[in-house]
């Protein structure tokens, strides 16, 4: 057996996450420019200050497990966001622009409630007690961020998108 | 505007799901021998026999909208999945995989929750009565596994890897 463990597991994670934040905040005010409905741009700009204070928890576990915030290239997250701006691209000036917006953000969204799942359940059994407050915080703000796209979209996007209902 | 509405960003979007599936069949046999312990390679056995028919469906629902079934490049996915490949080649022979294996499902997972979550919402704001069940038992079927995975990572995988734990 080689040497690694979960504590290695955890700061490789913690680097990953904090890449794929980093490259959210660039991500967050180009969807909210491409938005149309007010809500929706409203909630893409207010998501986008909570991550710079998400990005904020990141350095703070950092420093509670006495390593530098340095971040490690996340292909997941590349991908995602990658994806995200090719359907901005086929929806451009569509009726269903909103809709594919809120979709590209629900896969970013569930991508991180995914990391931060991990990374809470792994700080309890590393007993990482400050490390275990600060991500539940952000795993409570990317669910809640999750379910108001959830709302905006089933109470009036997807229905504008929609043709047939028109 | 343009001509796309939701019925084109249904499409659009089965098809992405549609070749991840078929990417994340060929991905689980892999994550299947690389588990050590029993009960995940078990857990992960199970989840590529029903990924088998979550395809299925998904061809029917091809079938409903009258459009042959056919694959679209998913970065989200493709991303996700070399995320995972670069994880189990970094903690290959450690007493980490495990929880890494694990950590690298969920992110599927999530993607996989996030994709069938939105197609079920459009589903229903586009009347199709059929792909809603559909897409329903795939979602449950995806939240289940994510379960079953937290619960397994949890009860002994993530502790089995903490040095500090022995």
């Amino acid at each position: 057996m080689a040497e690694k463990t979960l504590h290695d597991l955890f700061h490789d994670t913690l680097k990953d996450i904090y890449y794929a934040e980093r490259k959210i905040l660039t991500a967050l005010p180009k969807m909210a420019k491409a938005a149309s409905d007010p809500k929706l741009k409203a909630a893409f700009e207010k998501h986008r200050n909570q991550t710079e204070g998400q990005v904020e928890r990141l350095v703070e576990i950092f420093g509670i497990i006495d390593e530098k915030p340095l971040g490690k290239t996340c292909p997941g997250i590349n991908g995602i966001l990658e994806e995200g701006t090719e359907m901005m691209k086929e929806f451009k000036d569509s009726i269903a622009l909103d809709s594919a917006l809120i979709a590209a953000a629900q896969a970013v969204e569930h991508y991180e409630i995914s990391r931060y799942g991990t990374l809470k359940t792994w700080a309890e059994e590393l007993e990482l007690t400050q490390a275990i407050a600060l991500l539940g915080e952000t795993l409570e703000e990317e669910e809640s961020t999750d379910e108001q796209l959830s709302m905006l979209a089933e109470s009036t996007i997807n229905s504008q998108a929609n043709v047939a209902a028109e």
